[in-house]
C-alpha cells in the first residue's frame, strides 16, 4: 500500500477512535478511491482498527487486486451491502460509523437488516471529505496538470470560435483535445453557450451556430489521473458594445476581489462576499445568480464552498474555483473562472488561459 | 406542458392515491427530467393532487422556465431541501411520500427538521423507475437513434484499430465522433481495453498501445436527446488462435440464447440463466463474471436487471442490453453487447454494428 494511502487511513482511524466507533463503513466511491486507490464503480470500504476490507463484485476481481494493494478484497456475488452486513454481523456487539450523506435511506435499511440488531449505527459526516479538502503537494500538482491541459485546450480551440460554428461541434473539439492530451474525460458536460443562451449559467451546448456580435461562454474541465480542473472563459464574436465591456470589467474585478479575500483562516463566505461587493460597485450584484466558487479535486464540487454565509474556514491546501459571473436575460452572460490553490502565505492560480477580453 | 409529461404525472398521482399519501417528493434528477423535462443539476419535484412544484436554485431561473412548462417553479436561495421542508410545513398535517433510494440519510434528516412534526413520511420505492422501465414509442425511437449513432461510430473507428494506436486515443476518437454526430456526450467512460487488459470488464483506457495478436474490447455509449445506448464489440488485431475463436463463438451463442429467452412475461433472471447455460456448453460459465444485461433509457443502468435470480417480469416496452462475456486473466476478454427492445410479440435489436468475428 502506498505511503499516502496509509497516512489517510491512519487519519480516518483517529477520527474513528475519537467518535468511539469500532469501524467506519465508507460507501462513497470517491472516498474509497482516496483511501485505497480502487477506482471501480461498485464498492464499500470497511475501516477497522487493524484491517481494511474492500467489498466489490465479480467485475472487479482483477482490478481491485491491481489497484487496492494492502487492502483485504472481498468479492460478493449477491448485493454488496448484504455482504457488508453479514460481515458486520460476525463482529457481535459493535458501534459502526457510516456516511449519512452517502447512504440512502433504503441502503441504510438493507444494511441494518443484514447486520442485525447487535450493531449500533453512528452517523459520522464528512470524515473523508474533510481530509480531501486539504490537498497534499502531489494532489495540487495533479490538479495543476489538469489545469494546464485545459488551458492549452482553450488556446487551441480559440481559432474555431467564429460565426457559423455550432455549439455542439465546439464542445466536441474541446473534449476531443482533452482526451488526446491524456484526460480520462470531461469533468462535467462542457458548456458552450452563445448569444442569449450565455445567460443560462449551466446551458447545454446545442445545434445553435455562433452568430456575429455574440458573447460565448466556454466552461470546460478535464479529469487527469483522477483529478479535475474547471476553467471558464467568455469571449465576444465581433466588436463588443460598451456595456458588454463594462460587464466584463466588472466580472474581472469581482474575481480579483475574491482572490484577494481568499487566504488561510477567513470564512469561505467572505470570499463570496468580496466578489459580490465588487459587482455592487457596478450595480450588477443582482445579475450574479450563483456562488463564487467551490473546492475541487477528485470531484469537481468539493469543500469548501465559497457561497453566501459559509462559515467554514479556508485552509492551506484548499483548491477552489473563483468564478463570478453576470447574466442578462435575452442578451447573454459572462463568467470567468480559474482554479486557485491556497498556500500558507499566498495563493497560486493553476489555470493560465488569458483573462483579458477577447474580441474575435 | 407536453402531453406525455401530463400522462406520466397522472400515473404518479394514481400511485400516490393508492399509497394514501398527500404528496410525493422526488429528489432523483432523472426522475424529475422524466416527469417534467427539467434537466438542471439541482432540483426537487413535489407532486400534489392538484399541482406540481419544481424547487431549484438561481442558476436555473431561465432554464427551468424554458424546460418545465406547466410546473410551478420555486427558486430557493438557501439549501434546496430546506425550502422544500418549509413549503411542506405549510401543508399542516399530511402524509408525504419520498424515494427512499434517492434520499440520503442526511437529506432525510434535514428535510424532516425543516418540515416539522406534522408531516408523516412514507417511503415509496421505484414509483418513477417502474414507469421508466416501460418505454413509449417516442422513447424507443430515441434510444434507437442513439444506437444507430453508436453503430456508425463503431464502423468509422474500425480502420483506426491497429497496432501502435493508444487505447486513450481510440477512446478520444470514439467520443469525438459521437459528439460530432450530435451526442450530448458519452453515456459512460468509453472502454478500450486491449491484450491482457481486456480481461478487466470495466477497464479504463490507458496509454497502452494496441499490439499485434491482441483482443480489443470497445464498449461505447452515446447520450442523444437525453437517452442512452450501450454497445460493445470485440475484435482481434491479427489472426486469432483457435481458442480465441471458440471463446468468441461461445459469447455469440450466449447472446443469441439470451435474446431467444427474452420475451414478455418471463422473469428477468431466466434471460441471464439462458446466457449462462449457453456458456456452460463451452465450459466457460465460470469466465462470465457479470450479469447478462440491464435496462437503459435516460440512464445507462435501469430496470430490469438481467441478473441471476431476478424475479421481475419482462414487460413490453423494456429496452435492455444483452452483453455476455468471457474473461481470461492474463490473456484477454470478449464481450458482445447490443440493445434490444421487447415488443408484445417479438424483440428488435437497436444496435447494428457487425457481430461476426473481425480480425484486423
Amino acid at each position: 500500500m502506498e505511503r499516502f494511502y496509509r497516512r489517510r487511513i491512519e487519519q480516518v482511524r483517529r477520527r474513528l477512535a475519537g467518535a468511539g466507533a469500532d469501524a467506519l463503513l465508507l460507501t462513497h466511491l470517491t472516498n474509497i478511491l482516496y483511501l485505497c486507490g480502487f477506482s471501480g464503480s461498485a464498492g464499500a470500504l470497511l475501516v477497522e482498527p487493524s484491517c481494511v476490507s474492500l467489498f466489490t463484485d465479480g467485475r472487479y476481481i482483477l482490478q481491485s487486486r491491481e489497484e487496492a494493494t494492502g487492502v483485504r478484497v472481498r468479492i460478493s456475488r449477491g448485493p454488496l451491502l448484504g455482504a457488508v452486513g453479514q460481515h458486520l454481523r460476525k463482529m457481535g456487539r459493535a458501534r459502526v460509523a457510516y456516511e449519512p450523506s452517502r447512504l440512502s435511506v433504503a441502503q441504510k435499511s438493507e444494511l441494518g437488516r443484514a447486520a442485525g440488531r447487535k450493531i449500533r449505527w453512528v452517523g459520522l459526516a464528512n470524515v473523508v471529505e474533510d481530509l480531501r479538502a486539504v490537498k497534499d503537494a502531489e494532489e495540487i500538482a495533479r490538479i495543476g496538470e489538469a489545469g494546464r491541459l485545459a488551458s492549452e485546450v482553450f488556446a487551441e480551440i480559440l481559432p474555431l470560435v467564429k460565426p457559423g460554428m455550432r455549439e455542439l461541434e465546439l464542445a466536441a473539439e474541446v473534449e476531443y483535445r482533452m482526451r488526446r492530451k491524456g484526460a480520462a474525460g470531461a469533468a462535467f458536460e462542457t458548456i458552450v453557450a452563445s448569444g442569449a443562451r450565455a445567460a443560462l449559467p449551466h446551458a447545454r451546448p446545442t445545434e445553435k451556430r455562433l452568430g456575429k456580435n455574440e458573447l460565448v461562454v466556454l466552461d470546460l474541465g478535464a479529469i487527469l489521473a483522477h483529478y479535475c480542473c474547471d476553467l471558464t472563459r467568455t469571449v465576444y464574436v465581433g466588436r463588443a458594445p460598451a456595456r458588454v465591456r463594462r460587464w466584463y470589467e466588472a466580472v474581472c474585478q469581482a474575481q480579483v476581489a475574491a482572490r484577494e479575500a481568499l487566504r488561510v483562516g477567513v470564512a469561505a463566505g467572505t470570499v463570496d462576499a468580496a466578489a459580490r461587493r465588487a459587482l455592487k460597485g457596478f450595480r450588477l450584484e443582482h445579475r450574479f445568480v450563483h456562488s463564487t466558487g467551490h473546492g475541487l479535486g477528485l470531484e469537481v464540487h468539493e469543500e469548501p464552498r465559497l457561497a453566501r454565509g459559509q462559515t467554514r474556514l479556508v485552509q492551506a491546501g484548499n483548491v477552489v474555483t473563483l468564478e463570478p459571473g453576470v447574466y442578462v436575460e435575452g442578451v447573454g452572460g459572462i463568467r470567468i473562472e480559474d482554479d486557485v490553490v491556497v498556500l500558507a502565505d499566498r495563493t497560486e492560480v493553476l489555470t493560465s488561459a488569458p483573462r483579458e477580453f477577447l474580441e474575435l
